[in-house]
């Protein structure tokens, strides 16, 4: 039995239904270690396979229940997933919203061993009602995950996040011991899924060269330094925290680090995109399923035109199968 | 006339004066364009040219008075800069600010054309009672500069900061309309400049996906897009807020824009340490004269081992003479 990797078509306003076709279309090798249950408006996504791909519609599942999963690409037809070309931008929100609960349902049953999530716009599920500031958070809650965190995955730079989708007024107010703690934890264990025998993770400080003694800050002394004393005592190689404007460079080219705790969103996002503009996975760490998806956004600019580049997206699919037979073994 | 470069030793127990005497001796190109005064303890300059370079003692001028400068390398002779070795680090603090202060009185002055600076240490300034948090506000104050900036120059990347050495918790709440447009002005000025004729200058927002329309935070509608717009009108080429997690990707690899405005120290030190890491040049804009520095710190554990890389000296010197070349044309 191969592992069934469930893929969410994310806002279909943007590009994710055509990143999704283009990246099955073109990594036929996918299909050798997984079968895939894409989980989106089936009209939608069987435009785009026309549209974009020499993917046949006799080789393309339609199931209206998983139990009639197939071998192959499956779509799973639901009727409220439905939508007419002329509502699709008031709709996209919380559809994709529904996308996501559906998938978590399956994760959770265990019906799949993985869930790969299409962009989904904010703005949308802001408009719609649906108040997570991303899907992170959404699939924490439906999941009921305390302990979770945004990571990235890339050949170069691995990072993970200490706080995601909050004001930068906010994130001093938001890190803590127990928190960054938990994210060096969860890296660990990420590493050592991957592989890592002996991980050796980076934290990043939060304020100019790390709070430089305290006079430009003193997080770093009252709040993350104790976090990595902790995490020390339990045996983890880990080191900082470091001057964030150079822990990257330390961990990408001098390779002194598997992987970097940043405090804030852009700290750890901004080095990450310079590194794996196209093919960065973002990656949910703490969830009871493996849930991975590309790092960039619906990009509503360029939807329809076939110019999106899908490698981010077959980068967080193969990841996504690459964890779960780990997994296995 | 050859321009007078004048360049200040830093803290002498890092590794200012390595780095200045090996540019010197690697780049014997320098001496075609422009004369030196090294401005630091006699002693440690010296035993520096001795320990680290070919330069032969009898082609250093010591001087004691800027009227005696002569071609080629001079040393101001100063005995208040004096230091055994046995009190380096307890001085070491006073001594570079020192060093500022003369090169300061000389640049506006006139006797110098442009100032580099070698790296001093914070908390050796803050022990010896100097309170400013850095170069930059010091040579702010010292030439009673009220519009200025720290900026970054490599040949890849140019940014411009608009807040510098502040606890993280303080950003949201330094950064104004006015300090913004006129960072987007110096950047557009020094592009310009450098030669560029129709500079192209990107402001990145502060928030995580620049404050995603409002939802993640509302500097970017109420601060920083109303300053872009004060520019525009002003018939300068800005755009943005953009996400600044991609928005480095965008100059640096799609070449869309010469410089970024970036609103906090590690939000553009980040992305360009992973770009230049041992060849950018720190810039003040805004002062009455040029000054240009390296981009590092005094790194102490590796001073007096001979293994300091001066290519970011280097580059510091040779911005500082290209911009008063220019200056001069």
């Amino acid at each position: 039995m191969k592992p069934v990797i469930a893929i969410t078509a994310g806002d279909i306003s943007g590009i994710g239904p055509e990143v999704i076709v283009k990246s099955l279309d073109l990594n036929p090798g996918l299909f050798k270690k997984a079968d895939f249950l894409l989980i989106g408006s089936k009209s939608v996504v069987l435009a785009n396979f026309k549209k974009y791909t020499q993917i046949k519609p006799n080789e393309i599942n339609i199931i209206n229940n998983i139990s009639r999963l197939t071998r192959g690409i499956n779509i799973l037809d639901c009727p409220e997933f439905e939508v007419s070309s002329a509502n699709i931008n008031s709709k996209s929100g919380i559809l994709s919203y529904k996308f996501v609960e559906t998938a978590v349902e399956l994760a959770l049953a265990k019906k799949v061993s993985a869930v790969v999530t299409a962009p989904i716009n904010k703005s949308s599920w802001q408009r719609a009602g649906i108040k997570f500031p991303g899907h992170t958070e959404a699939l924490a809650r439906l999941s009921h995950s305390a302990n979770y965190a945004m990571a990235f995955y890339s050949k170069k730079l691995k990072i993970i996040l200490e706080t995601i989708h909050c004001p930068l007024s906010e994130v001093a107010k938001k890190i803590s011991i127990d928190s960054i703690y938990n994210k060096i934890m969860l890296a660990d264990g990420f590493l050592k899924q991957l592989g890592t025998k002996f991980p050796r993770i980076a934290v990043a400080g939060l304020n100019p060269h790390a709070g430089e003694s305290g006079i430009l800050g003193r997080e770093e002394i009252e709040i993350i330094q104790p976090a990595v004393i902790q995490a020390k005592k339990k045996g983890i190689q880990v080191e900082g925290p470091y001057p964030a404007d150079t822990i990257f460079y330390k961990a990408v080219v001098e390779k002194q680090f598997d992987m970097v705790v940043a405090m804030y969103h852009d700290q750890g996002l901004a080095p990450l995109k310079m590194m794996a503009f196209h093919d960065a996975v973002n990656i949910t760490l703490g969830l009871p399923f493996i849930r991975t998806s590309p790092d960039h956004g619906t990009a509503p600019d360029i939807a329809g035109k076939g110019i999106a580049n899908p490698s981010s997206m077959t980068e967080a699919i193969k990841l996504g199968i690459r964890l779960v037979v780990r997994d296995k073994c």
